[in-house]
């Protein structure tokens, strides 16, 4: 089975919009606030809205996607925090709906309903709901609500810790995810995303966060921004701080996924990252959606490149486009073998 | 001859260190201000405190650093405008007495007077001083005058337009180079100046600003922070967006340099990035000072990843520790040709 950790809902019908920019709208103006949360989209509607993607995992031969709202629909710094909270609510009932008409493609993950100065506990319910009503396996976890702007605390700050201890008590993973940008240096998915994925890693290198979190998990997404390609960098950096080795320091917690568009990088994190620490992911219709004239082949094929690791032998295959996945995922684990595909046997 | 682009004044007399705590103690209570900016710092002083860079130029095989005050020292958002100008002169003028003292060593780049909210035209004095008068060779410009904030507008903005144009008459490049961060979600070395690469590429995919300055040059330091392991994303974007292949949107005027501090990083590089379009540098003394367990060698020896690297022939090697820097920097070339160093004829 291949599992693709890393897709977003990008393909929403234009109903979803629609009360989107009523919903805004009524910030200016309330009497053009949406009247009712029924966005009168049906199940046919939903089905049709991801064949897209369904086309894509049969073409590209991928089986399950885990599928969360679009990232930068998020966008968390928008309006206020019930606008988040309302947003989040449907965004994520959608997703819902999906992974239950075709369970066989689609794992849900959520996103919380973060808003910048809001205390992280604040999306508790919202994630219990997530994963103890709706059979969710994890959810987005924004490290940047403002959007660019970067005025709430680090990652490893104390007012993310009753967050924390519920995803641990729901045991669920983490992938930080930074949202859309609202600071004109910042390209999302060509600056904030990457700006992101480096800065976690480096916080929490600073920080002592798994100490107190033994068993919290963040994948972080795109290939991990730029860490693997300065390892040494963070590396020795831990090293002057006097932090453990990465790998007894993070690499117990912290998974990178594989969306990196171009075989060279792809080589470079098999060679410095734990091959237990790679997860198979692709964004499909996400960041990146071209045809690579160097190659013939879709930027945002991943597959390809990780098939072209010559270096990589079975067992670890299995690891990075499921086993893994399974692992740092336990809620899908069980989905799994509850639905006849138990995990095989690793090391 | 082994040109090494990137080196700071990390080793600066107490002196500098106690003018500037009295100059910022000056802030909060104004009889704590310096009463002189005559710092005492005898020449013999200077020589003493860039021994260990000289001790590591000749136990690794440089010759020449091109030399800049502290990168983190820069502080452009600590104080006013009017405090940026006195420290930013003062850290400029060490850089010149030791490029004078040691002409064979050193080469001078010089920090800006930046300030967040002050336009980029206020730094134009200070530049021509440098250029004009001193005999710099090169600045380092600051993409985030607000030290983690980016409040300020990005580089492809009008707004940097006037120094554009007397970089360009000067004929000087500038290193794109953020300094210290006041922001508790980027540790400085770790995250904000890798950051702040990664996001002035994407800028510069995102602008045109070549067009308008065909002869300006860019240094995007540390390696290029997470372009070239993303190297096929960036590719991708640019597609999306319509511009011109990197290699004519931007490589003419946008160069990297190797402070990447492990051997697969460098390789990935040399793999994806024009040879034509990287320069040696080690940055030493600088972010990464340590000895990597798994090679015996220090992070930021980057001689030896490049002398590793079997794919590179002669003249590549040339370009990479000597023509590439000449090319890019022409008051320096012009300099070592009158100090009876030509440069070698490459194609």
């Amino acid at each position: 089975m291949i599992i693709d950790i890393h897709g977003h809902y990008t393909t929403e019908p234009q109903a979803l919009h629609q009360f989107r920019d009523k919903q805004l709208a009524g910030l200016a103006d309330p009497m053009r606030r949406p009247t009712s949360t029924d966005l009168g989209i049906t199940d046919d509607m939903l089905r049709q809205s991801v064949e897209p993607q369904l086309k894509l995992q049969r073409e590209r031969g991928s089986d399950l996607t885990i599928f969360s709202p679009r990232a930068a629909g998020m966008a968390h710094h928008v309006g206020t925090e019930a606008v988040s909270m309302q947003w989040t609510t449907l965004s994520n009932d959608l997703i819902h709906r999906i992974c239950t008409l075709l369970p066989d493609n689609f794992a849900a993950v959520g996103q919380l309903p973060q808003h910048p100065g809001s205390p992280p506990k604040n999306c508790i319910p919202e994630l219990e709901r997530l994963v103890n009503e709706l059979g969710f396996i994890g959810v987005n976890l924004n490290p940047d609500p403002s959007g660019g702007y970067w005025t709430d605390p680090p990652l490893t700050d104390r007012q993310w810790y009753p967050l924390y201890e519920k995803l641990c008590e729901l045991d669920v993973p983490a992938m930080i995810h930074v949202t859309s940008s609202c600071n004109p240096n910042f390209h999302h998915t060509g600056a904030h995303y990457i700006n992101g994925d480096t800065t976690a890693f480096m916080q929490l290198i600073q920080g002592d966060l798994f100490k107190d979190f033994p068993t919290l998990k963040f994948v972080i997404p795109h290939g991990g921004g730029a860490v693997p390609f300065h390892w040494g960098r963070y590396r020795g950096l831990a090293q002057e701080m006097k932090r453990p080795l990465l790998a007894d320091h993070l690499l117990k917690n912290v998974f990178f996924d594989t969306c990196v568009y171009h075989y060279p990088g792809i080589e470079l994190m098999a060679k410095v990252i734990p091959v237990d620490n790679i997860l198979f992911a692709s964004e499909m219709l996400g960041a990146v959606k071209g045809i690579d004239p160097e190659t013939g082949h879709y930027y945002d094929d991943t597959k390809r490149y990780i098939d072209q690791l010559e270096t990589l032998d079975a067992p670890s295959r299995y690891k990075i486009f499921e086993g893994n996945a399974r692992r740092v995922y336990p809620r899908l684990d069980a989905q799994l073998t509850k639905r006849g595909h138990p995990a095989k046997p690793v090391n």
